[in-house]
């Protein structure tokens, strides 16, 4: 999840001298069409990038339908690329043509504030995102991974290891850095200890994996019982919850280290503050609309955290796809080809989706769609 | 801060030997008279501290008149207590007859489970309040410092350091370590960094010592402006900001490491949150009654905490204490007599004490009260 900024409008076809297609919407209708645009030279800090596939995100369906109030259209989504390198810059040593690589919510940021310099380039004000950024620069408006390559500085771009199916570690780069993050962040990534796990969408069934590969116990907490097989069986987790069987509820009570709540459609706090040890800590990384409503004496008594987080910084996102390299983390999709994509974001709209759709770019994505 | 528990009532004239005298309410009223009553035998774990001042915490005056809805009548408050030992049990290898010492909130906990295992006490489940609580092994309820003596396990006795004036340090056993306890866990003890302090009461006064103590840079943040020159002056801190001053708070975002919120009553959660840097940290150690509202995204983008804390562990309240005695952090009080406590408590319900009162106990309060 990532809140694109938005600003004075260029067109890149007026900038740069690289043709590039994709697709974009041009409205709030959020309708995917082909758009044939155009990207920057290859800099000298620069790495170009063919893609092969590109996940979709659910803030991507937030975005082309305008319902942030910051899109500017046309745009092109997707910030979970994955793809080959086809150029390096003079000044780019680490990589070379024909590796693999990723490129997740970010493109650039200021590289000399606090938050940069410690690594949290996604707190970064002055960070630009993949997509539906204004690039300060140029003014042009970057775009994202719906297209066929992208020019990226070469910081901001991620070595996918060699043991991970393309396809399939491309959601890592925003749905898994966005749990993987905070789980680092708050220690909720120790051996033996309890994870929750709220959710059990594109953020929250990479959650349960990297709980378990992290050696933790794992038990999601769900509204639906009807994922409970699929949790256990599919996932791995420990335990299932349902968050509305106040009996499982109240035998839970205290029993977590840690909770990450993914869930972005309103619901109750305290609950989940209650499954929690002292002194545990709950992440949100999705955002429900209205207000969270916390008692005070839900936090004050066992000292317990509630903190949020946004994606995640760029090397800990290098760390997140090494460590998901060696533990065999990957996301569960569905890849499609790029004329199904606006079917896919209906279906994404319901919910429809084990765990994510990723577009299988190379394959399908041609000027004649 | 600390919610006292209920249960079963055994009046402990019948159960203990040793006469003891106090001042006990004997209903919601909370008007204090003098009571005569009765303290355990000292154990072989136990040491007998003959009472010398006792804090008058404003938790006390909601205990006092049930507004927690746990009292146990007659009720003798004070948990912010200091004396000098008049006897030890045959197992007390590090107190001795004359030695100053204190007693917080807590008497007793489990001693086994992770939290008294880890230093946290102060979230045993089975902990006991030095007021207010039952103590399991015999059913008599327990009774706090605002009487001439107690016997307290040795695990749970605060070694006063010598350089400490005992009325000022009394204080610290509640309103410092709840403040001093946070401020160490979440690393808000960092020399150099930023620190916002809201509400400027029994605790926040503290907390701004504690923040000019670490060598931190520290910010009151209050709803009266009336306040600005004692914070500044009197207490230390480098700058003032009125809650209510839209300019001032904007010129203020994203400036702070992190902020203890002290203030019980109802305010606004959000704009607190605005004054953190990215990662930054709010504590919150006052529990105002009506829910927080807190908007997701206030702490998602930037990755910030809001937590709470209630009091502390014993070894970090001896830590702390040890703190305080190095570095002259102390209460600012209005050493009242016992026969003022009333009035004090009028008083305290209007705020209308800089910054504590507390009760020269041996001095003062006498049979014949």
């Amino acid at each position: 999840m990532a809140a694109p900024t938005s600003g004075k409008k260029i067109a890149p076809e007026e900038e740069h001298p690289r043709k590039a297609f994709g697709l974009a919407a041009h409205d709030s209708s959020g309708v995917l069409s082909p758009f044939p645009f155009s990207r920057r030279n290859n800099g000298d800090n620069d790495v170009s990038i063919k893609i092969l596939y590109c996940g979709i995100c659910h803030s991507d369906l937030h975005s082309l339908k305008n319902e942030w109030h910051n899109t500017i259209y046309p745009i092109v989504a997707g910030h979970e690329i994955v793809g080959e390198i086809i150029e390096v810059g003079s000044n780019v040593k680490n990589f070379k043509v024909g590796d693999k690589v990723g490129v997740g919510c970010l493109v650039d940021s200021c590289n000399s504030c606090q938050s940069c310099t410690t690594g949290f380039e996604n707190y970064c004000p002055g960070m630009i995102f993949t997509y539906n950024s204004v690039h300060p620069g140029d003014g042009t408006i970057t775009y994202g991974g719906y297209s066929d390559m992208v020019v990226v500085n070469q910081d901001f771009v991620i070595r996918i290891p060699e043991s991970l199916p393309l396809d399939k570690a491309a959601p890592l780069l925003c749905a898994g850095i966005t749990v993987y993050s905070p789980m680092k962040y708050h220690g909720l990534n120790t051996p033996g200890q309890h994870l929750g796990v709220v959710g059990l969408g594109g953020l929250g069934h990479v959650a349960v994996k990297f709980g378990k590969a992290f050696g933790m116990k794992v038990t999601v907490i769900s509204s639906s019982l009807r994922k409970e097989k699929e949790a256990i069986e599919r996932l791995g987790a420990d335990a299932f919850l349902v968050s509305s069987n106040a009996e499982q509820m109240k035998a839970a009570v205290a029993s977590m280290d840690g909770i990450i709540d993914t869930v972005s459609a309103t619901h109750a706090i305290p609950p989940l503050l209650g499954l929690l040890k002292p002194n545990g800590k709950m992440i949100l990384v999705g955002a429900p609309e209205k207000p969270l409503e916390v008692p005070a004496f839900a936090l004050i008594f066992g000292g317990k955290t509630l903190a949020g987080s946004n994606i995640g910084g760029i090397k800990d996102t290098q760390e997140m796809i090494d460590f998901a390299g060696k533990n065999n983390v990957t996301a569960d999709i569905e890849l499609i080809s790029a004329d199904y994509v606006n079917k896919a974001m209906e279906r994404l709209a319901k919910s429809d989706v084990r765990y994510r759709f990723v577009i299988d770019i190379a394959k399908t994505l041609k000027s004649n769609v």
